[in-house]
């Protein structure tokens, strides 16, 4: 076993790379929410003045990674690596929106748990060094989710108290070698767990066992408590999964209340913006990381946060043929101090 | 810059990892074809027992990545991190297929060039001390891919010239830090090239100036000539784009013709097999990488293969958005010596 690897499914990193720059742009809703200000741009514009909603979450990619090129104070060129995916049919958000920069280009799907499983690759090139400055970038889009996953949003379609609301943003981090942090020290990958969930709008309770088991996973393969986080952050498990992934931990004797939040909780306003279980997508936990979570920390806020995204890794075509929804969640811990 | 990256975007690896096992799964057509006897398994039914396309492409996925298992003398839980990914929506031929091994898992997409990315992000977590084993899987299937991305077979639809036919396969391999060899000693990143090419049906094509920018940085980067490989393997450019990349090459002065050959032309035989311009598909490079040519190279046919696999970056929704199709190579240089 190699001495970066800890455990079963964990990484010590030994020289971690920095933020040296992240940014996330929005929707309107989103805009409106709780989190309103922490954003670097929001669009009144579902379109982002593009003609179709792809054509505008490819828009939005863009332009996350611009704001946090700009804001590392980086050149496309400057980037050895970008990784980066999203939840339309073939990453076409990504591909997209990245076409124009030119930067070598590792393509990831993840579904939600995305932002996690770039930071972490890209984190991992840096410290194997592979590269000095590398970055992640991932999106999601309500519209464009909507007409592909469920239906066309003119058709006005009921949603289940289950279901979530696919939030409009996209993320972007620039990780490098040397920067005056966060840094990212900890990564453990996911398994594929699939607890047998087959109600595609009850995403939450299906990926809460993946983030229960990752989770787990990391606190015994780096000998480490909840405590040890200030911050302890799912991906998008809303209303439904945040309490089951609670009542799991509690049924091992571990409160992990104290400290936890999920981003599909803190994104939107359950009480006044309609979303029902909370907030989902790639773009929830990319936009909440990479803004408040991230500002939260270099203002002191948190010192230590665990950053667990979570992803289902279903499809529309996996659904109708009466699949259950395989789960992943992968996570990163981002700390104050190397 | 760091050690292991040399220009633009090349790594040179310091410790190689090795192949330990390797495997292919295919259907019929595949097995009738030219490169029959090298497949591990070929299966008669292009459910491979299965109740529709997309399972059935699981559980080929399923059956490549044990079958390579078994060749390494590996059990699921000695795998430390698993890449893969597919061309159906949302990667679930991938995610299904390797659903009950339980291996940590990071998906990736980069089309037909999957099997060249999950091989080079493999071996740097083995090369950069993430991993000391680490597998990479991918798959297409030819039913399945052509009911997403174009007709549903039983409709009959005529395909054109410049078309190619999609691979029913998949390919395995499992890499570790130790091992007999081959090695993967060299990576080189794709970044995304679009020539504006929106015919769909010619992919090739579109993926030509993909293949010739990756492989031209390869050769700069690494102070390297085409002769200093025995076989130069593109992914699946087939006719039309094998002829485009190897035109490219000789109006640099260089004729590539020698030692190149591309996936899409060596897995069926256009002569009887009825292809138009060759294979195409994840599943074609994966599956002829994952047996024809490791044999060949255990075999000392060839000791120095550059495995340069291409990828279509478009979707059935970008091509009515009319837009045009961003393509990538991927890289891997595979040697008979560290």
């Amino acid at each position: 076993m190699s001495l970066k690897h800890v455990g079963k499914q964990s990484v010590q990193l030994t020289a971690p790379p920095s933020f040296i720059g992240y940014a996330s742009a929005v929707g309107r809703k989103e805009g409106e929410g709780p989190l309103g200000s922490a954003f670097d741009y929001v669009s009144d514009d579902m379109l982002f003045g593009q003609k179709t909603w792809e054509k505008g979450e490819s828009e939005m990619v863009r332009r996350a990674l611009e704001l946090a090129l700009g804001k590392a104070n980086k050149q496309p060129e400057d980037i050895e690596y970008l990784f980066g995916g999203d939840l339309l049919n073939q990453c076409i958000g990504t591909t997209f929106g990245i076409r124009s920069f030119g930067i070598p280009f590792f393509g990831v799907y993840g579904a939600c748990s995305t932002m996690a499983e770039s930071l972490s690759l890209a984190a991992m090139m840096i410290d194997g060094g592979f590269a000095d400055t590398a970055a992640a970038v991932t999106s999601s889009h309500f519209c464009s989710s909507e007409r592909q996953y469920r239906f066309p949003v003119e058709y006005g379609g009921q949603r289940t108290p289950t279901a979530q609301w696919t939030v409009t943003g996209s993320g972007a981090a620039i990780l490098a070698h040397e920067g005056p942090g966060p840094f990212i020290t900890r990564i453990t990958a996911g398994k594929i767990i699939d607890a047998g969930i087959k109600d595609a709008n009850n995403m939450g309770a299906a990926m809460a066992p993946a983030a229960y088991d990752t989770l787990r996973t990391h606190f015994s393969d780096l000998a480490l408590n909840p405590s040890d986080y200030d911050l302890i952050i799912t991906g998008d498990l809303g209303q439904v999964g945040s309490e089951i992934l609670l009542d799991f931990f509690l049924r091992d004797g571990v409160n992990l209340a104290p400290n936890y939040n999920d981003c599909g909780l803190m994104i939107f306003s359950r009480e006044t913006q309609d979303v029902h279980s909370g907030g989902s997508g790639c773009g929830c936990s990319a936009s909440v990381l990479n803004g408040y979570i991230l500002d939260g920390m270099r203002s002191g806020r948190w010192n230590n946060v665990l950053f667990a995204a979570t992803g289902a890794l279903l499809s529309p075509t996996s659904t109708q043929q009466k699949e259950s929804i395989p789960s992943i969640c992968c996570a990163v811990a981002i700390s104050n101090t190397k």
